[in-house]
């Protein structure tokens, strides 16, 4: 704890949150669910996906953008995939039910594929498909940000979110691959928070400028253009997920995307269909430790991280320990609370 | 046509190909297959995955070390998915068969995903992901390389292949969305064509040398590691294909990785499983439209291109005007066919 941090036992920080969107009138269960994630992704480091963005979304509760009592409906069903309207609820309560059916129909199917429009913000990408991981299932999960920060290639209009995806992969004994990355280099709020705590400048290769010139600049690169991971590659990719995460589903794509109508896609695999899963999950326990035990780019000798490495470790740690939060993050979150009434306080 | 290269009619080099490998013992189908998938590549430009690869493939076939008869074998199905056994056949002839399971267990279940072990070097992946345009599908398919070319970021050791990914989307009068990219920023092909016509240096950011430390001299960049897009983003989405298309199929991946038991995953969605093909492809034109008109980086005012867009309008070209084939190239496969005592020539 420094003098910026304050620990918050993560029990506590869920109740705290699920107390806040009861207040706003969420049923119970959705505001457990919402909670859940919006912890789980403090617990594992990626504060940015977290308990931070609980203001935001109770600030458009109040103003009736999103739905408190939304009757999600199964819209298509053909066997292995399902269409989901998620009537514009909560993006987490929407996407937890839509991973369940994913689960479910893959049990049946060997594989499915689950589609949602009219959701609203998720949290991480991860967090549904890391739900695959104990029943012995890989996770897939994409999905559109409702935000545009990047340009099409040699383009200077931001008509592309940087749209994440994620791959969870359980292993045996090692921990499990949780794979998770936007499309941009950087991810917005990487260069937001530089700016919070006062930088003038971030790393090259991470925005370029309105006029699209590469820029160092941090308020240049929040007013300008996200650099996408492999340039043409990053926003090619990024085109093919707002085409099936909004087109293909009726949700938002391109110059239509904003907060509202989000649209999310889930593919579960179960490892059975092609592999006995302990056979497979030893696989990946093998591959795990041929990467560990790799040799490292000198001089420095850091660790090789494998994908969610980091957040699996600090999730385990912060279980027993408490997670820091930025106490602006803190006074921020209890200012909500006073505001709408409840008597919850960090 | 420059004194460099050679201006081949696209029947006539299919034609050559399949005689070539008609001579080698493989059945008639299978080497119009396979030559089909080569010269598509060249069509569309892509010439490192073109009939540059056929000497290999022959070489290969008279040491053995491809199944000129295999048994293609079906070894699980579980409604939406199938995995196949190669035989350790050509790769065009058991992906193009993976891939027609995959469109067919699509009309019947919505989404299908389909696996291949005991294969080999397929050509391209953006062919097989293509064969589900004209069934309103989407097509997705992810492979192994059959040669390691990345570290794990923060490693030395080379242990992953650079894996590639295609998604395809049909558009309404739009070209096809056809993406296909490697998740190196530059591929393996494009540093040793560079050697070939001589060059001595490669452009900033290809590629690290065999100590982990950035280079653009070329020859340490062929010897050393190449830089995946998005740093550890690129490496950790390599790794999770190397375990969906390796581990899980029961291919290889890590250190096995070489030329045999190469794993594909091939992955169909029906549109229709999810909304009217007529909407979705004039949305997927609408987002083409957009993205067409969109600003450009000035100064250059050069086109802002859609995944798979020049290699389309390349394709249309040559399909009248014939391919430009290096003379080096087109002198080596003749060398080929005279070496297995075939008649063709080109």
């Amino acid at each position: 704890m420094t003098e910026k941090t304050f620990i918050v036992d993560h029990e506590k920080l869920k109740i705290f949150c699920t107390k806040l969107l009861e207040k706003v009138n969420i049923p119970r269960e959705d505001a457990e669910i919402t909670a859940e994630t919006l912890v789980w992704a403090d617990l594992r480091g990626v504060h940015s996906h977290g308990c931070i963005r609980l203001p935001v979304y109770i600030e458009r509760i109040l103003r009736e953008e999103i739905n408190v009592h939304p009757e999600i409906k199964l819209c298509r069903n053909m066997g292995a995939t399902a269409l989901l309207d998620g009537d514009n609820g909560l993006g987490q309560v929407i996407a937890t039910r839509a991973m369940n059916i994913a689960t479910d129909l893959s049990r049946d199917h060997g594989a499915s594929w689950v589609g949602v429009r009219g959701s609203n913000h998720f949290g991480t990408n991860a967090y549904y498909a890391a739900m695959a991981l104990p029943k012995d299932m890989i996770g897939i999960v994409f999905t559109v940000s409702n935000l545009n920060t990047m340009a099409p290639w040699g383009s200077i209009d931001v008509l592309l979110g940087n749209n994440p995806i994620a791959f969870t992969i359980p292993a045996h004994k090692e921990y499990p691959v949780v794979f998770d990355a936007a499309l941009s280099v950087a991810a917005k709020a990487k260069l937001l928070m530089a700016a919070e705590i006062g930088e003038k400048t971030i790393p090259s290769g991470w925005a370029f400028n309105k006029e699209g010139l590469p820029t160092i600049d941090v308020q240049e690169g929040i007013n300008g253009i996200l650099t996408p991971i492999g340039n043409y590659k990053g926003t090619g990719l990024a085109f093919v997920i707002s085409l099936l995460c909004g087109a293909l589903l009726g949700a938002a794509f391109g110059n239509t995307v904003r907060d509202t109508n989000v649209g999310h896609l889930f593919c579960a695999i179960d490892i059975k269909a092609f592999e006995d899963p302990v056979v497979f999950k030893k696989r990946v326990d093998y591959a795990i430790r041929e990467i560990k035990a790799a040799r490292r780019v000198p001089p420095e000798e850091s660790e090789v991280l494998m994908p969610g490495e980091r957040g699996y470790i600090l999730q385990q740690y912060q279980l027993s320990n408490g997670i820091p939060l930025l106490r602006k993050i803190v006074e921020n979150l209890n200012v909500t609370a006073q505001r709408i009434g409840s008597d919850a306080k960090l």
